[in-house]
This record gives structure tokens, C-alpha cells and sequence, in this order.
């Protein structure tokens, strides 16, 4: 209940001193908006388009730096995991465990993770319906987590373009689970740049909106100071600089869809 | 500038009482509400899916009621046309006319329309995509015509399945002229019955919020007394009876965005 | 039976010499190769992407310079038409009336062709499934016509993007009718110019291995003595002087899918 | 050079005696037709739809029995790894190691694999474009193995539906490595049985034969004595009884394009 928990951060833990920057600034601001925030940032970019991009501090170091902006600033903190064996050492320092989208469907992650009994961001895949993300949702619930939300960031839409079908959020919630929505990868567009991924965050503010309108428990997004010389998607992540406006904006949207409209809300979506 | 106009009525002219009556009873709402209201139905369902199909009443009988609802409830209307043939006599008696998406790249229907002098609504077509809309644009302007609206109402996705790509909205919005979003015919699954479209209203309501929120200058929807009996397009459109509620809701939303949040405007798209 | 029939010629009739030659030297080569042959060109371009594109000679002229290939040449000609108004007039000269794809569903164009009794080309429109092209078949036969081929020509994907679902070959002849493969708008890229539709024409020749070795009646390929400067589908366009090699390799493919392997028999896919 | 390699088996290693019953009859079928054979199964399906499915026998079982099959029937095998750390003793036993699709830019996957030695088997996932997959092999070539072949398997279209894009095999091709393509996985219908994914096996012919009249290296192909009781993928596999027919069709048009036809060769695809 209550308004959306931002989850932000820069996409991959560049340096220590640009996580506390990032994560003091976006905390001064939730604070003076009134929302709560989770510092988001990734120890290891997994996946990158190509061998020769930087990948993060990993996993040791990575934790580290987490556990300094936690201590620091006084947030908690959300991470990525890529293989089952990372669950528990990541579980030590990170509130909320995050299932990188491609690999939602990798039935030993989503299990280790559960099993950490830490709040769990399962992504939605880009190539999985709203609909089947139910089966996700169960895998976790199986492994004795109930605490899972679910999250819209884009489905494939031919080559290197994404699209955000809005349908996803009543579905997902009708899961019985809360719903975030990526507002920065969701403008990705993948492989785009030759060699990375492209991206447009021109659109950032207007799928933020859609999403608000519709009732969702909690925004990501992806800042950075300079996010053009940002190590990893930079083309869709957004300013710092231009956080504060455009979080005023959605608030306003968030209060009146709480306390007026109330979420949209379907019947309970059943596999098919 | 103000609140969205509302575009709405039963797809098809089945009948002229049932046109008096959605056309009396959503001008009451409107009225109420304080929505400016243009009622649309077709005097032909050209494209369906099946040919044992109700088509409707056909140009002549259609402008006829057309004109009695004008006369008789005080409402403008709006009517889509199929043939440049139709255009002169359509626009002795419609106040808009509509080109239909499947139709939006036929040169010479939209210099036929655009020629008549009237307010053009131009659907997207499903196979285009919003940067090209740019192009439709401009064939209606070099006839002559600058009273033209684009109307987002889905893309094709695999198939039986459209899809709402929300950066649409901007993007045409971009190019110096309004935009509608078209809520009922956005969940619509092409050919998904077996000889004739299905669609899912319960999310009109999700993607009119999406849309509103972004910031648009007319909402098309259509409606009916009893949408399960309806002749065409049963499945999508929404019962007269929800509507109220629906549009209460909607206005609350644009009433935030066109006093404080403004539209959502990106710089014009450029041909690439 | 037999070998695939080959339809082609110049996108657009841009001059009677051109059509001429065209003609001419296709059927030169498939004299020459064993193929019967069938000339297209269109006398309108009614949905080019831009306004400002050269759209043909007319109904009018193209009709004339149409009767003047089929008695200088001495070959069948296929042509499209965009109006119900159109089908008896260029019945009178053409041997083939073709559908364009973005039209197939406009029933009183579909109805007037097939009531001139001549054979008809349905192009399958980029935004319809293979199935519901079972619909579209229905109202050609409804309307008192049998003799209908289907023809392939690419799918919506993404956007500037079209992608062939093979499986519609089998699909559309388990609806007991002819199957034609569009090897060169296949290879299109709607709007992918700014203003005109690109196209990847190395890709017809793989794509057209593809459709022959599934089994395919009739293959469709627009050629020009010079693609580059076409005045229509330039960037998808064969180069005459790559047409002998290619139908050599897909006649070796076709006479061994025609004699031994048979083509690739579904049963009937029922509407669902 | 030469015929296509086939690469088939059950989905899953169901137990030691199916594998070996497939294993030693498809190798009965290739040594009758002239064809080289590799044993494919997976000791774990690591990302079923749904957690209550059959996983496999896991990584140890599951390797001694892909030993009994390779000693006993006296063919090489190949099988998929899920995370790094089952590369180095997969490739004890396995002649091929396979990337599943859904981890193909998964970079430590594929560095450790390649760092094996042993030749890879990496699938273009259903999210990727063929134009990327050049980045993929990339990571491999600089982990220092030359011994690539990309796969394609269907890419995401729409929910609940694949589509091959038969464009990806010169496009891969390109790059200088040798191409597969799996015929079963490209007729999946993903989550398309609820909580399962579905699938059609009637195009696996189809799509098989238009794979080989353009020219690939090998051809992927799960086969099962009863498709309809298998632990996995049942509606796409093929039956066991079915191979023999289907083979010998593809080896017809195989010998043609070997021989006469050739590859369809285009120019190297460069990043963009």
C-alpha cells in the first residue's frame, strides 16, 4: 500500500565512490519526496553484448561496495544473480535478490534465491508472456518464498527493438503479487549500437507514466551523474539530474491513482 | 487544449434507434462530466473478417441516420470511409472522417477525404509503425488538409495478438499534429475466434489510463447497451453502462496532466 | 502440376519500352528453361509510403501498354487493382487480377474480382495469419470464383521489418488452393528508408530455395534491368541479369520436390 | 563439407535404456543412408516451464549414462551445460558441448565451455538477432575456441509463438562458422499448453527442408519412440518410426545442393 518504493541505482557498480553518490543523492531526494528507495546496482554484467565490455567489480568486491552504501547512506540495497551459487553470499549483504530476466526461467537460480528467504525481483523475461510468468512465480513460492514481485521491463518486438505491453501489470498482479516496472531497460534496444545495446531514454517518461496510471508497487530505474559515459546502458539510463522532476511527476500521478482510482484490478488470470 | 474529446458509439450502425439511444445517453454523460462528445459509428464494415458478417446499413441509409442522430441529439459525428468515391457525400453529413488503419497508406482516399475540407481522424495502421505515420501525415496536408489526428489503435504482434507500443504517443504527437487513442479496438485479437476478431475489454480501462496519462487530445471508444450482442466487435468494445465510471476515472487522470504534468512532448521525430 | 509458374516483371509499369523488354526477356529465359511465365507490372502504386513517389501510368494507359505486352510478347499478364470500380475494366485485359496485400480484407474489392471470373492472386496481407487466410479464400468463392492462388509475401515484425512464416505454405494449401511465394516483398523493409520502403534483395535467393523446396505453385518476383534506379521496390528488385541462374537453381529444387518428394501436405487446418 | 551432420536424440535422458534404444537405431538409420550421426540428450532441463516438470537424471547419472551410449553404440554425443562449472566435466565425456539459447550471451558460460577445447554447439536464442550472434561467437573465438557452430532455433513472435527467420542462416553463416539448424525446438509454441511448453510437429518437415535447400552443416532434430509420453517436448519431437522417410527427403535435397547448388553464400555481415 502507499505510494511506489523506487528501486534506482547506476546500472553496474562502476567505483565505490559512484554508488555512495548515486545512492546519497537518490536517497536525499526520496526523502524529501516522501518515497521509499532501495539502492539498485549490479557486481557483474553477465551478459554483455560483447566479450570486451566491462563487466563490474564481481562478486566479492562487489559485495563490499553494497555493504558500504548500506552502512553509509543507510539504505537498503537490491542485486543481480546469475548462477545458483551466488544466492547465499549475496543474500548476506543484499534486502531484495534480483532474477535477471534471461534467466527467469533457469529453475536452480530462481530456487537458490527463494531459499535465501530474502525478498526476490523476479524480472519478466523478454520472451516469456505475462501469462506464463506465473509458473515463474510458482517455482518460487514452491521453494517456500511468497516474497516475490514481479517485473515488466520489455518483450521482444522483432530485431533490436522491445515493446511494453501494458497488459502485463493487471495480469501479473492478478498473480496475487506485487508488480515493479522497469522504466529504463523497457527502452532498451537490444544489440541496437552494434556490438551493445542502444537504447532511447526519451520514452523513459512516458512509459514511467503508463505504468503509474495503471497501479504498480514499486519503479526501477537506472541513473547515473553522466549516464553518456556511463560503463554499461548508458543510452537508456537518465541524469540524476533529471530524476527529481520527473519523479514529482509521477508521484502526483501515484497519489491520485491511490487514493482515487485504485489499481486496476483483474480477475485472477488462469493458465490456458 | 482541455480535456480529451471523447470519440464513441456502437462500431457499427445496426440500427437507428440503437444509434439514438448510445448517441442521447453518452451525450448525457459528457454533458454531466463536461466532456466535449463526437459520436462515431460505420455505415459499412468493410474488412471483416468473415463474409457472412452484418456489414451495416450502407452509405445511404448510414448517412441518413447519421444525420438524424446530428439533428435529433445535437451531437457532431464521425464515420469512416473505404472508397475515395465516399468522401463528398460523407462529408455533407459528417463532421470527421475517419480513414481506417488498414487503409491509412491508400493515396487516394486520404487526397478524396482531405480534399472535403474536413477534420480527418487517420488510424495507424497495425503494419506501420508511428515514424512512419509521418508520411500519411504529409499526404493529407500537401491536399490541402491541416485538420488531421492520428489514432494509435495497436500493432500487429504475432499473430491474433495486437499490441500498444505507448512511445507512439509522443512520437506522433512529435510531428505537430493531435493524437487519439482508439482504447477499444487496442485489445482486439485479430481473427483469435475463428472467423471473426475477438478482444478483451477488461483492458480498456488499463491502456485508457496508459494513454491519458501520457497525454492525449481525444479517446475513441466504443460502446454498446448489450457489447455480447453486439453486430461487430463485440468482444472489445465496453458496456454503455461501464462508462460512466470509466470516464470519471480518465478525467481525474487528464484533468492532473493538463493542468499540471503536461503532455509528454519529445523533440519532432525526423524521417530516418 | 508441374513446374512452378514464375510471375514477373517491373514493380510499377514506368514505360511501355520498359515492359517490353522486361517481358520479353523473361520469357526468352523461360522458353529457354522449361517454365511457363506470366507477366506483372502495376498501372497504379495506390499505397506508396510517400506522397511525393511516382505512382504509374493510370488505369487507363497501363491497360494499353498491358494489351500491348500480351499481343507483342505473347504472355499472360497479372495486374492489381485497389478499387472494386477497377476489377471489370482491367479484367478485360489482364489475365490474372491480383489482391494487394494491405486490401485482401476489403470484402467489395475481393467480391468485384472474383465476379469477372478471372483467376485471382490474394496476396496474405503482413498483419493477417496464414489461418485466417482460409476467411479471405471464402469470400473470393463465395462470390462465385474458385480459381484462387494465396500468395506469401512476409509478415509484420517489428517495425521495417517482415519476416516469412514458412509454415504458411502448407497452411494455405490445406485450404485446397494454389500457393504462390512473393520472393522479392518479401525481402522488403517497409518505410526502412525515411519516406520509401527499403528492401535486402540477397535475401531472395534463399528465402525463394526455401519456399520452392516446401512446394509451391507459382513464384513471384519483381525484376528490372537496373533495381538502383527503379522508380518502385528498387532496394528488393532482382537485376534481369541475375534471373536465369537463380530459376535454374530453383528449378533443379522444384523438379526434385515435383517428382520425388511431393510437396509438403498438411491436413486441412480447420478455423480455431 | 558434405552431407549435413544429424544431431539427434530424446529431449531428455528419460533412462539408460531409451537413450540407448535411440541412440542405436538413428545410428542404424545414418549408417543405412550415409550419414554422420551425433547422440544428442540432456542430462537436465534446467529451465522447464514449470518447477513440478521431469528434470532429468542430473549432471553425474546423466554423464555415465552419455558414456554407456558413446561406448555401447559407438557414436559421439553431445549435451547442454547450464553454468560454468559443469563445462570441465561435461567435456570428459562429451564430444560437443551445447549453449541452450536462453544463455547464449551468458558470458562465463560460454568462456568456460570454450575453454574446453571441445567444438560448441551455441543456439541464437529466441531474443537475439542473427546480425548479433556475431558477438556471441566472438566471446568464444576470444576464449580461444575456433570450433563454433551457431544453431537457429525460432525467434519470439508474439506470445506463445516462434518464427524462423530463415535469413539468420546466411547471415551466420557469414561470419565464417558452420550453421545447424534444430527443426523441433523452431516448432515450439512456448507456454503454449499451460504450465507446458506446446508445439507442432507437422512443420517439422517443412522448415527441415527449406533449412536444407538453402545449405547448413548440420540439422538438429529430437526424436522419440512415443513423442506423445515423452518427459519433454513431446508435441514438437518427431517420431522414432517418422525419421527414416523425413531423412531421406532431406538428404535428396542435400545431395542437390551440395553437388549442384551450393550454399547460399552472401558477403560477411559486418556489425551495425
Amino acid at each position: 500500500e502507499g505510494r511506489f518504493v523506487l528501486v534506482a541505482g547506476p546500472c553496474v557498480l562502476e567505483s565505490l565512490p559512484l554508488a555512495l553518490e548515486v545512492a546519497s543523492e537518490v536517497k536525499g531526494i526520496c526523502d524529501e519526496l516522501g518515497l521509499r528507495y532501495i539502492f539498485k546496482s549490479s557486481f557483474d554484467k553477465a551478459n554483455r553484448t560483447s566479450i570486451y565490455s566491462f563487466r563490474g567489480p564481481g562478486l566479492e568486491v562487489g559485495l563490499r561496495w553494497l555493504g558500504e552504501v548500506k552502512s553509509t547512506v543507510g539504505v537498503p540495497v537490491l542485486t543481480d544473480i546469475h548462477e545458483p551459487a551466488q544466492a547465499a553470499p549475496v543474500a548476506e549483504v543484499a534486502d531484495v535478490l534480483q532474477i535477471p530476466a534471461f534467466l527467469c526461467r533457469q529453475t536452480d537460480l530462481l530456487v537458490s534465491a527463494a531459499k535465501t528467504g530474502k525478498p526476490l525481483n523476479i524480472k519478466k523475461a523478454q520472451f516469456v508472456s505475462p501469462y506464463d510468468m506465473r509458473f515463474v512465480l510458482e517455482k518460487a513460492k514452491e521453494a517456500g518464498n511468497d516474497q516475490v514481485i514481479l517485473c515488466e521491463r520489455g518483450t521482444t518486438f522483432g530485431y533490436k527493438q522491445l515493446i511494453v505491453d501494458f497488459r502485463s501489470i493487471p495480469i501479473m498482479r492478478s498473480f496475487g503479487c506485487p508488480v515493479m516496472f522497469d522504466a529504463t531497460h523497457s527502452v532498451q534496444m537490444p544489440g541496437g549500437l552494434g556490438g551493445a545495446s542502444g537504447g532511447d531514454r526519451k520514452f523513459v517518461a512516458p512509459l514511467a507514466r503508463a505504468a503509474v496510471s495503471i497501479g504498480i508497487d514499486a519503479l526501477f530505474m537506472e541513473v547515473h551523474p553522466n549516464p553518456d559515459e556511463a560503463k554499461s546502458d548508458g543510452p537508456n539510463m537518465i541524469a540524476l539530474s533529471d530524476l527529481k522532476g520527473l519523479l514529482a511527476q509521477l508521484i502526483a500521478l501515484d497519489d491520485l491513482v491511490k487514493s482515487e482510482l485504485g489499481y486496476v484490478d483483474i480477475e485472477e488470470v488462469l493458465p490456458r
